[in-house]
C-alpha cells in the first residue's frame, strides 16, 4: 500500500518548482490581493488519520466549493423536491454562462452554477430563520470547528462587483424560481461563498460525503443516497465545463472555486483538499488540478 | 450481503406488469419491428458467477453501446492521441444534435455522441486492414464467444435512413477531422451500430471495463489507466442528456442503445446487462433505466 | 391615386369584425387593463394632409416605439460613436432573449431589441441634464405638442416587475457596456416607455424619420444620413423575429410596441400609426400588422 | 442630378488604389486563381441608359447571386407555398451555418441561406424537366442574352469540396424537407452557382425586381408583389451577418456572392453590379461593398 503522506510530500515539492502557477482570480478584487506562491495539500482519512503539507493550515476564501454545502443543508430541509427548480445535468459552458438557464424556462441546468446555486440560496432563506448566521453553525458543526467565519471584505466586494449574480437572479425571478427578495438572496449568497476555511477544515467539512452522510462527529446530517446523489453531482457538474476532464484524468467527485481551493473524495476512504491561488483558463486551481491527478495515479485511488 | 439473482427476479416481475413500456425506435425502420414486451437481465460477476432472468439470451441491435467496444479499440491503436480529435466533456445536448460540433471547429464534444463515433469509426478505418471484419474479431475475442455477428439487414437500413450520420460526417470532412472516404467510415460505422449480441455477451464484453482493462480470458487489451478513463466517459456522457440524471439515480458507469440494451459496470465487481425495446422520451430504455435504479438502490452498489 | 381616407375607412370597418384580436400584453400588469377593442388609424402625409379613423385620439402606453425617438437623441449627441457599443444586425430572436447578448460579449446585437436600448438610455443619462425632463421636452418639441406625458403608473408598475431588464442591464454592466447606475438608467428607461401618445401624436414624431430629419415644425433634428440609417435599422430590426416578416408582407420601416401601438413610414410620403391593443403570439399587434399590410396592398405604398 | 457615370469612374479610380482589396475566395479551389485586381461596375438605368467602368465586362462565377434567380422562378412555379419549406427571417448567423436549421425543425431561416437554396434548388428540381438546361435557359431569357454559360469547373470544383452542402441537404433530408435525391438536387445546386456572367449581365438579369417583375425584353415573369417580396428578402437576408450592416451603409436591396459579385438595385430606378474578387471577413466583396457606399452616398439614392 502507497504511503498517503509520502505521496503529498514529492507531489508537494515538485509542484511548488512549477513555473506556469496559473493567475490569480481578478473578478472578485478581495480575492486579487492572494500570493500565487501558496500551496497546501491536506488528506482526512474516515479512519480518522491525517496527512497534510505546506500551506494546510492557512484560511482562504472556499467559494464556489460552499454550493455543495449549501445544497446538503437545502436537501436536508425538502428532500426531492428540491429538484423541481433546478436540473442534475451538466452544463457544458463555464461557470457564468446565462443562456442555458433562459432557454430552459428559468430552470438552472444544475445546483452547482451560479444560477442553481443561487436557487439553493433561496431555499435556504426561506427554511433558516436568521440565513447567515444558521447557515454559518451549520458548516461549524459537520466539521466541528467553531473558528470558521465569513470574510465580510470579500462578501462586500463581491456584492459591489457581482453584475452577474444580480443578472441571474433577475432572470429566475423573471421566470418565478426566485421566492425571496433579490437583495435578501443575493447577501446570504455573496455571505455564504465568502467563508474562509483552511484545507484541513474544507477535508473535515466534507467528512460526511465520504461517509454515507455521518460527519466527523458521527452524526447523521443526510441519507445515505442523499449523499451518494451529491457526489454524482459533484462528478459530472463540479468543475465548470472542465467537468469531464475532472472525471477522465482524476477521477473523483470533487469541487473546485475560484480563490484556488479543491476538494475531493473517494467515498468510504478519504477526502483530499487542495489550496493554490492560481488558475487555469477555465477557472480551476492550476496545481490543485495537477496535484490531484498525480495523487490518484499514483495511489491507483479512483472510482473507476 | 443481498443476492443478486433474488435481486433481479423481484426487480424482472415488478416491471414486467409495468402498464408504460415506452416507444421501440422507429427511426431505423428494421428496429422498429422489436416486440415491446421483451425484457431481460444479465449480471456477469468478475468472480466468474453469472444471475439471468428473462429474454437475457436473445440477440438484440447493440446499436450505440458498440461506442464503447470501438473506443476501446481506438485507444489501443492511437493511446491518448485520439484527444487531439474529439474532447471529452458532456454535450449538454441530445445524441443527435450538429451544433456544438460545428460551433467548436469540428471537435465533437466527446467520442459517445454520434460525431464524435464517427471519428472513432475513421480510427479505426485508417488502422484496421479489413475494418468490418477485423473489428467483429475484436468483439468476439474479448467477449470469448465467436457466434456474434452484424445484422447486415439492420446495417443497411440504417444506411438508407442515416441522413443525420451523413450531415455529421460531412462537417467532419469539412472541418479536416475525417480522413478516410466518408462512405468507407459511414459503412463501417452502421455495421459497428448494427452488431447483435444478447444480455450475457453484452456482459462478458464488458467485462475488461470492469476488470482493469483484462477481458474474460485474462487478456490485457488496454491498460488500467485507460480502462479508468472510459468508464469516467461513460458515466458523464453515456446516456445523451440523461447522463447527470443517470449518474445520479443509478451510480454506475454505462451506455445505452436505441435497440434498447443498456450495459453498466462496477469496477472489480460486476457488468449488468439488460434489454427491454421500449424507449423514455430520451432514447433510453424505460425499463431498462428503472431496472437499473431499483437495482443499485436495493444492493447499495454505486461508485459514490 | 387611391384615397387615403376611403382605404383606412375599408380598412377600419373590416378588421373592427374580426374575431381574433389577439391576447392584450399582461407582463406590465398596468397595460393588461386595455380594451381589446380600441382600434385607431392615423396618417400624416409630408404635405401636411392627415387622414385618421376610430380611436387616433386616444393615449396609449407606446412602449418600445419610444426606443426610436431615443435613439434619434443619442445620434444626435454622439453621432456614429455610438456604433461602438451596439450593432445594427437582426437579432433573429424574440425581444427579450439574453444569450445573443451574452455569446458577444456585451455588445448589443441593435439598438432596438431590450438591452440594446438600455445601452441607448444610458448615452442618454450621460448627456441629459436632467433626463426623464429633457428627454420629454425633446418628444414634446419634434411632435409640436406640449401635452404628451410618462404615465407614472406604467412606469412604477414595469419597475416593479422588470426583472429582465434588470438582468439585462446587470449583464452589460458586468461587460463594462453600462457607465451609469443602473437604478437611475433604468428609471429613465421605464419611464421613456411609459410614454403616453395619441396615433396623431405619433404620427407627429415621427415626421423627421420620413422627411430627411426636419421636423413637422421644419427644424433639422438629425442629418438626412442618419435618418436614412435609422429607418434601414427600424426595417430590419424594428419587429423582434418578425422583423423579415414585416419587411415582406408590409414592406415599410416601423416600429411596434407592446401596448398595441405600430408606427410606419414611407420615406418622403408619409407615416402611418396605428393602435389595437391585442398582439399576436410574437408580440406585436395583431390588427395593426393586418392593417398594414392591407394598406400597403391596396395602396401599392412600399420601399420595394 | 449627379451624373451616374462620372460618379462610378471617380469611385473606380479611387478604390483602384485601395492598399487593402481583401482576401480571394479559397474554400472553392477553382475561385482561388481569380486575379484580387479584378474590378468592374455596371449600372443599367430602368430607362434603358448604362454606365459602365472598369471590368465591366469579364465574366465572373456569380455564386450565391444565383440564389435569387432561383426563387424568382421557384416563386413562378409555386406561389406562396414555397413558405411553407422555409421563413424569411434574417438568420443573425454566417452563411454556413447549420445549427439554426436543426432548432427549427428542418424549416431554414430564409431561402438566401444556403439550406434555403438547397430547398429552392430541390423545388426547380421537382418542377423543371432538364432542371440544368431549363434554369439556364431562364436564365437567358430575362437577360437577353444567349453567350451565358455555367462553368463547368467551378461546379465540379464545389462538389468534391461542398462538404457542408452536403450535410445541410442530408440535414434537410433527415426533417423530410427534401423531396428529390441529395446527389440530384445538389449537382443542380452547384451548376446554378457556377453560373458565370459579366457585371452588365447581372445588371440585366436583375432587372425586373427593379421593374415590378418584368425583363428587360417586357415580359412579366413574375407578379408585382412577389417582386416586391423578393427585394424584402434580399434586404433584409441577402448579405449573410452583414445583411443589418449593408441596409445601414447602402440602403438598398442586394446579393452578394464569394466570387466577389455584388448587384443591388432601386426599385423603378436602376440596377447597379459590381465585381471584385477580394472578400471582407463577413465574405462580402470588399471594394464592392465600399463602392457601393460612396455610389448611395455621393447620388443619395437609397429606399430610405
Amino acid at each position: 500500500m502507497i504511503d498517503f503522506q509520502e505521496t503529498i510530500e514529492a507531489i508537494y515539492y515538485e509542484l511548488k518548482q512549477s513555473q506556469n502557477k496559473g493567475v490569480v482570480a481578478s473578478y472578485i478584487p478581495e480575492l486579487s490581493k492572494q500570493n500565487k506562491n501558496s500551496f497546501g495539500i491536506h488528506i482526512q482519512h474516515i479512519d480518522g488519520r491525517t496527512f497534510q503539507i505546506g500551506d494546510w493550515n492557512v484560511p482562504f476564501s472556499i467559494q464556489s466549493i460552499s454550493k455543495v454545502l449549501a445544497l446538503s443543508k437545502a436537501i436536508a430541509f425538502e428532500d426531492n423536491r428540491i429538484w423541481d427548480r433546478m436540473d442534475v445535468e451538466p452544463s457544458g459552458n463555464p461557470f457564468n454562462h446565462l443562456s442555458l438557464l433562459e432557454l430552459e424556462a428559468g430552470i438552472p441546468r444544475n445546483p452547482l452554477i451560479n444560477a442553481g446555486a443561487i436557487v439553493v440560496a433561496d431555499i435556504l432563506v426561506t427554511h433558516l430563520k436568521h440565513p447567515k448566521t444558521d447557515f454559518l453553525n451549520y458548516v461549524r458543526i459537520i466539521t466541528n470547528d467553531n473558528s470558521i467565519n465569513y470574510n465580510v471584505d470579500v462578501a462586500a466586494s463581491e456584492k459591489r462587483t457581482g453584475f452577474k449574480n444580480y443578472a441571474a437572479a433577475n432572470l429566475l425571478k423573471s421566470f418565478g424560481n426566485l421566492n425571496n427578495d433579490i437583495e435578501v438572496v443575493l447577501d446570504f449568497y455573496f455571505h455564504q461563498c465568502a467563508l474562509e476555511m483552511t484545507c484541513s477544515q474544507l477535508s473535515k467539512a466534507f467528512f460526511l460525503f465520504a461517509n454515507k452522510g455521518k460527519c466527523i462527529n458521527n452524526v447523521q446530517h443526510i441519507s445515505s443516497s442523499h449523499t451518494k446523489r451529491i457526489n454524482a453531482i459533484m462528478l459530472t457538474c463540479g468543475f465548470y465545463d472542465e467537468a469531464g476532464e475532472f472525471a477522465f484524468e482524476v477521477g473523483l467527485p470533487g469541487k473546485s472555486g475560484v480563490g484556488g481551493g479543491i476538494v475531493a473524495l473517494l467515498p468510504n476512504d478519504f477526502v483530499i483538499s487542495t489550496w493554490a491561488p492560481g488558475l487555469n483558463p477555465k477557472g480551476n486551481s492550476l496545481l490543485g488540478m495537477q496535484a490531484l491527478e498525480y495523487f490518484t495515479t499514483k495511489t491507483g485511488r479512483s472510482i473507476f
